[in-house]
Formats: C-alpha cells, sequence, structure tokens
C-alpha cells in the first residue's frame, strides 16, 4: 500500500495551504476569501475564484443573520444533510421544502419545476433568512421572481446552481438585479456540495 | 425577467443533449456513457469524461448487485441523502457509518481520520455491496487495506474522492489494484454530487 496522511487536522491544513497557493484570492475580502477556499475544498478546482462574483458585505450579512437565529432555505434535501449542525450559531433550522407533499400540485399549478414550485412555501420565512440555491436554476429564477413580486429579501443569497440549462443565466440575473448581498459562481459549475461549503463557512469562522 | 424553462422533463433533455454534443464519451460502453453522463449534469462539466477511468462491467456489476438487495455503502451522510430511494430495485439499505458514535475512538486506536475508521463497522456488509466513496480520500485508501487484508470485495465501487491531499493518490491506487469493479474520476475533480448521480444512474436505467 501506499503511505498516505491519516491525521485529519494535517490533511485540511494542508489542503488549505495548497489552495492559497494556487488559487487567485487577491482580489476578495478576508471573509469571501475564507468562504471560497472551503469551495474550492469541496471541488477540488482552484480555477473556481475566477468565476466566483460576489457583494462584499455578504459573508458578514449571512452569518449575522444566522447568529439572530435566521433560517436557512435551500433547494436540495443532499443541501440541507450536509449543513454541519455544530458550526451553526443559534441552532437555526435548515429547511428544505422540495419534499414538501404540496409541491407537486403546486408545480402543476404554477406550470414550473418542482424544484420553483417548492419556493412557494418559503414565502413566510424567506425575509432575512439565508439562502443557499446549489442545485436547480428554475429555483434561482424563482426567488428573483418572488422578490420581484414583492416578498422580503433573504439576508443573503448564495447561488451556484449548476448545470446545462438556465444555471448561466439565472445566475447573471441575480448579480444584474442584486436584490440583496449575494455570492455567485459563474458559469456552468455549481453544486449541491459547493453550497454547503458556503454555509459551513458562513456559520462559523474557524477553518477547522 | 429572464424567460426561462420550466418544463423539468425538458429541462433534463435539453441538458443530456447538450452534454452528448460537448463531451467526448465515443470510447464508452453504453451503460458507462449513461452514468457518465449524469456525473457530468451533476458537475456542469463536460471535460469530466476525460478523467473517468473504469472497468467495463462496472455498471452491470453495480446494478446486478442492486437488483438481488445488496446494500450501499458510502463514506458522507451527504451521499447518503442524495440516492434517490424510488430508483433502488430492491428498497435497499444505503449505510454511512461516519456518524456512529463508536467512530471517534477507532479513529483514535487506528490513528487515522473519522472517514477511515469508520469503515471498520463496513466489514460485514462489504462482500458484494455497492460502495461509493465521494468525499475522503483516505476512506478509499481504508478499503483497499481492508480488501489487502481479505475482507470480502464490494460488487463495485464508485471512487471519487475529492480535494488537494490523497485523492489523486487513492484513485490511482485503485485503478493500480482493480480489486473488484470500478469507476473513478482521476485527479481532484469527485466529491458527493458526482457520487450520487453514478449511484442514482446505476440503480436504474431511465434517464428520467
Amino acid at each position: 500500500m501506499t503511505d498516505y496522511l491519516t491525521d485529519g487536522a494535517e490533511i485540511y491544513r494542508r489542503s488549505f495551504a495548497t489552495i492559497r497557493a494556487e488559487a487567485e484570492l487577491d482580489r476578495l475580502p478576508s471573509d469571501v476569501e475564507r468562504v471560497v477556499v472551503r469551495m474550492i475544498h469541496s471541488c477540488g478546482m482552484t480555477d473556481l475564484a475566477r468565476d466566483v462574483a460576489f457583494t462584499p458585505d455578504v459573508v458578514k450579512a449571512g452569518h449575522d443573520a444566522l447568529r439572530a437565529g435566521a433560517p436557512i432555505l435551500t433547494d436540495a434535501k443532499m443541501i440541507a444533510s450536509g449543513v454541519t449542525r455544530r458550526r451553526l450559531p443559534a441552532d437555526n433550522d435548515v429547511v428544505c421544502t422540495l419534499a414538501d407533499p404540496r409541491v407537486p400540485d403546486l408545480a402543476t399549478k404554477l406550470d414550473t419545476t418542482r424544484s420553483a414550485a417548492a419556493l412557494e412555501l418559503w414565502r413566510e420565512r424567506l425575509p432575512g433568512s439565508v439562502v443557499a440555491i446549489g442545485n436547480a436554476p428554475t429555483a434561482l429564477f424563482r426567488l428573483l421572481e418572488l422578490l420581484d413580486e414583492g416578498v422580503g429579501a433573504p439576508a443573503a443569497i448564495i447561488g451556484v446552481p449548476v448545470g446545462f440549462i438556465g444555471a448561466v443565466e439565472s445566475k447573471e440575473e441575480l448579480v444584474a438585479k442584486a436584490p440583496t448581498p449575494y455570492l455567485v459562481v459563474h458559469g456552468r459549475r455549481g453544486g449541491s456540495a459547493m453550497a454547503v461549503a458556503a454555509l459551513n463557512a458562513i456559520a462559523q469562522e474557524a477553518e477547522l
């Protein structure tokens, strides 16, 4: 067998050191840098930093909201599952409404995807929340429609839907409208692991 | 608001068509191609196909095992959470032992990470199972050690640990040893979303 490193803390330290040596992070405020390092760690790609767009206040806004007890709202069960509960500062609720039994009918009625229809069940909790969209571009589009309708804005939006249809455009629309502090990864890349990495980094400042 | 596509089935169809138009899939057997298309769909990167290595029997071996009732064993709770239960052909168990209360002590005793120590609790269920490692390189290294010790091999291994320390090497070791049918993504890329995509595609042939 090949020798390999088995010290978990040392693996983290060396991973973060490799990321900081390779990625172009100079343009990022220090709190955003810490979040982006975690996102790179989750996907193994140091060039991710190039595609990150953000408002400089997004990490502070998200962290302050969580400290004040705000819920996390997300479009995918995997993301809700991945949030490390002990990192959350106020035993915050982590909500994914996709599996709610009302969603299939809502999707039919609204003529949209289940991922987008699930946001109908976010309306009351959306103002001041921390939102992470890591799967469906239609969920991010629908979120922007809800805000256009006048639903109160979340404290921060992590916008990393992934894929080939609508992912690029939904993130461009979020950046163009900028309804509230946001962090996105432009392009097709994104996904639940990246969303979880961002949420866990925003929840707690410690890296290890 | 930008117009956007809201027909879920049509989004899938166009996504898969884009992937098949862009990715180099010619070298793949048709059942492996279907799995790789799903993996690309989960990460938004058509160049992923280049880094895929596999034994030609891996998808059939995994699918047959699941049909016969084999459990899925995985290193991350997010992966267990992401497996679509209705796609499983035999109401298969989906097992992640990382949160088992015995794991921290096992990690201390074995002087390794919790992710690797969690595999001690796989020994009885490992023979004939379907394994997906999508997070920790140390878990994949430890799996290979268990097989070296003579523990019965799984029916198939999805090897997509991610990151900067050991990910590259653990996947190379799996391919060099080839103890059982496998599918890996060489390099630093991998992750829980990719592991879930592979598992869901192996579980059921239908794409939609």
